[in-house]
């Protein structure tokens, strides 16, 4: 087996030194590990068809990996066949942005081209490509579309799934199903493509993808607002959208304890408030247009909802430089979360109009269940996509008997809060393998049971990531 | 049967006599019909789902209509079974606008609400529902969904399929699939519902639908442009895309024979033209935002390709009255092509930086093969969608051997000029009963494939309006 794969991608494609492969079979916070009998990193889309042909001949799970970013392990190799470990597919080497076709507005790419290149080469063809995320220097394009990956700007340009206009995907047989055309309009039956789009690898090998283009917004308007409670920032997203609803490139709700952990932690960090206020937005309005006059319609849109009273103050950016502080709040969230203790951190979305009833009720459940913890949230209000974090300090959770059993108890808890609003416990990180009890659990079932067949349809022999996304007894 | 049917519905939601049947058995423009058993029309999901499930045991095909506005005869109940003629279940009266969450920005509704209808209830709310077509006034959400429309705003908005934050769906064997949540974000496995959307009812019955609104833009600017050529065209929009790309509602292009055609037939449509250009654009911008300066924008890019030569002539509308009128030209493109002969329509989608070469392609093989036909274009530029059109004098038409075996004659070579461009030959009308050859014949077969082995895993009895999108030969 080896040496067949040696043959298809050479000595510069195969990895097998134990040492060498550990970063491939484990996941990039050291969480979780899984084994490999070696790690293939093929260099074009045909070598990817003859690994992936070789390995469904000989009955080897494949394990595709892009830039192991992922946080709920759909990276990390784990066989649940005995004597079968199975293959790593790294698609680092297929990194080739193939064309930007700025009339079209879309760009073709391998599947392993890094999220930040991709960044560049449309700003060199004088447009964007509007997916943001902290990983965006290591992320690849196609583990992104694998997870559907979503960041601050969906509520204007949709996930990634809005983002792609065509796929090149290796079968779990090794045959290519290539759809990049990049056409706007195509009503030639079923769209196949979506199947692929947050299925994370366990359909087939995404190797190529058409990716739309949007125009850049040079002209932004910037603010942090002090609100009363969720419920005046979801009337406050509201009012917005009917006035300058197209423009609203971020609108993210922080919880005071969040934003004081934040003050806490990161020194560097410039806070906008001299007090820090119950519930915060960060809101950016963005167009294309220099002359639009964003920041007199943001003063617009607050100054009512202060007379109102749903809000209590508003600071503009007043800069570009006072912009990117405003943002370097938003983005220290994450580690000083790390700094401060053990955070249970949740990817529920509800309707936006549910959002403040879910935080009430997801509020009671903590209080009541698990009084050791601080509850935090950020929330990005405009999709709905609240995460809720219970933060637990060391010392509490080093006296756990069981941790593991403890955080899944956690997230049942809030999971079961989402429910009752038809929420979702996976918005925008994906199932992977850490959650799928969770979706077996929560699904409805005929949904779940037309997921396992039709991942018996496209992979008959289950060994496309076999053990992400579905259970064992699904597929 | 025909009993088993009354129970279910009652005698309101059963037609069986003949004449009464007439219409729903004959496409709208009368150019096909069909039988049927009956016309069953259910008042709720639950008893499309008993109907469903009734045909499903009794093995009678289920023949699904909405307003019946389609150009493919995807509607025809036409069965390719032996002594199965098959019902047709009409979704009329599930007509029902269930919710409109205006913070969300989701309309929930029942599959035979009238887009009309929902674009007042939008309107209500603050917000629009963004899906124009000519057909709105009858044409029903399911069938839209089903036939994935587009119109003249998806080079803002998207097709339908951009439209739809969730379905329910009645599966082939009677079971709800329900997924009406509306979520912004949800990464809970393979999205199924976008297997539905353009599906022409193959593979279920859509009997409800979450809908996204997006905020009105009351604030828009107008202008009809002389372009010196398809190519000229092309560059205006990418110029335009840069500095207003996301403010474009529609960017039409159109030839001067068909101009010519709307002059000639049409007597009360103002010609803002003195003379008529080559090739004439048709722009729309707009916003929600009052103060934005469209107009001059516009004038600022039309200014800029006017001293490039790009384009010959601009002209601005100066009031609402001058837009409508300017629109009006545009809209009256299908009437006055009935009154001048036999056109026979293209639906062609092309990267939009291959229009031009496409259309050019397309006269070379009009002008070689057809030179009885006068050739028109009628061109959603802003998507790359083509309607090449051949117009032949009835005259002409009337002395052909056999007119369906020309009229295929022509579409094959236009076909074929687009697929050259890796064109698709329906890119917003769907494939229906009209194109199931072509799309057997065009289709990459690998994707024709595994579209015959997904119907047959949605639909395995092939009861879910046979015959439309696959030939028997695929299922």
């Amino acid at each position: 087996m080896l040496e067949q794969l040696r043959a298809i991608v050479g000595d510069k494609g195969l990895i097998t030194d134990p040492g060498e492969m550990e970063p491939w079979i484990t996941d990039w916070r050291q969480r979780r590990r899984g084994q490999a009998l070696c790690v293939v990193s093929p260099a074009t889309t045909a070598e990817v068809s003859a690994v992936v042909a070789l390995c469904a001949a000989e009955g080897q799970p494949v394990f595709p990996v892009g830039g192991n970013t992922g946080l709920c392990f759909g990276a990390v190799p784990e066989s649940d066949r005995q004597g079968k470990i199975g293959v790593v597919l790294s698609l680092r080497r297929l990194n080739r942005i193939r064309a930007v076709d700025q009339a079209t507005g879309i760009a073709t790419v391998d599947a392993g081209v890094v999220l930040g290149d991709l960044h560049e080469a449309a700003v060199r063809a004088g447009r964007q490509f509007p997916l943001h995320l902290g990983s965006e220097g290591s992320a690849q394009i196609g583990g992104l579309i694998s997870t559907n990956a979503g960041g601050t700007g969906v509520v204007r340009y949709g996930p990634m799934r809005d983002l792609v206009a065509g796929l090149e995907i290796v079968l779990a047989d090794g045959r290519v199903l290539c759809d990049l055309a990049g056409l706007r309009k195509d009503n030639t039956g079923y769209m196949l493509r979506h199947l692929f789009i947050g299925a994370e690898g366990t359909l087939g090998i995404i190797t190529g993808a058409a990716l739309r283009l949007h125009p850049q917004t040079p002209n932004t308007a910037h603010a942090w607002v002090s609100v009363v409670d969720p419920a005046a920032a979801v009337s406050l997203l509201t009012a917005l959208q009917g006035r300058a609803g197209s423009y609203i490139q971020a609108f993210e709700l922080v919880s005071a304890s969040q934003f004081e952990l934040v003050r806490r932690h990161e020194e560097r960090v410039r806070i906008p408030f001299a007090e820090i206020p119950a519930w915060s937005l960060l809101i950016e309005l963005g167009s294309e247009d220099a002359t639009t006059a964003l920041n007199g319609i943001l003063e617009e849109v607050l100054g009512a909802a202060l007379e109102s009273g749903g809000i209590i103050d508003a600071i503009m950016a007043a800069s570009e430089q006072q912009a990117a502080d405003f943002w370097h709040v938003r983005h220290s969230v994450s580690e000083a979360n790390k700094k401060e203790g053990i955070g249970i951190v949740h990817d529920v979305a509800v309707r936006t109009s549910d959002a403040a009833a879910f935080i009430a009720a997801a509020d009671k459940v903590a209080a009541e269940r698990f009084p050791q913890a601080v509850t935090q949230v950020v929330c990005h209000l405009g999709d709905g996509n609240v995460h809720y974090i219970l933060m637990f300090q060391r010392e509490f959770w080093n006296s756990l008997a069981d941790e593991d059993a403890f955080a899944l108890e956690v997230e049942r808890a809030i999971h079961d809060a989402a429910a009752v609003f038809e929420g979702t416990f996976s918005a925008e990180h994906g199932v992977g393998r850490k959650l799928t009890q969770e979706l077996e659990r929560l699904a409805d079932p005929l949904r779940y049971e037309l997921m396992g067949r039709v991942k018996a349809l496209f992979d008959p022999q289950n060994l496309m990531n076999p053990g992400v996304l579905l259970t064992a007894k699904a597929v």
